[in-house]
């Protein structure tokens, strides 16, 4: 039988064949990661889980965030929707 | 004496003497504004002036926002720097 390459992101131990995925998917925790810390320092008391929701919500939607920042602010109001439809855009993890 | 045209932001009353500037510090309070309106949907527990202080933290620095969804998370972790050294970037207000 054949061995197979993959690649885990050690930050969650998610599994990915392609190492692109693992790669954007091991920089989409990052920027969630350092969304996290600034609410953190911003608002001290905020709950650290919380925070880190907070900041996987806003990396996941990085792409409507670029929009926000790019003039479109109601662009954010749209992960509302995402969210509460319940279909947050996930990056798949094999 | 002249009568000078002033443009007035409705949402803090902040006034400007050039319309580009005052619809400059609008749309960041409109960005400030959704941020914090996510947070609240994601964090409802989260103090309501906070939220709106983080909310306007990213706005101001949308910049350092944008670069780190466009492939440098870290770039966030400059607004810490300079949030830290006080000088986060005010838009100007006359």
């Amino acid at each position: 039988m054949a061995v197979l390459p993959m690649w885990k992101c050690d930050r969650d131990s998610s599994m990915f064949d392609n190492k692109k995925e693992a790669d954007a998917y091991d920089k989409m925790l990052e920027l969630g990661e350092q969304f996290s810390l600034l609410l953190e320092k911003v608002i001290p008391q905020v709950d650290e889980k919380a925070a880190e929701e907070f900041g996987l919500v806003l990396a996941r939607n990085k792409e409507l965030v670029l929009q926000a920042c790019k003039g479109r602010p109601e662009a954010i109001a749209e992960i509302f929707k995402e969210k509460e439809s319940g279909n947050v855009t996930k990056l798949k993890a094999s």
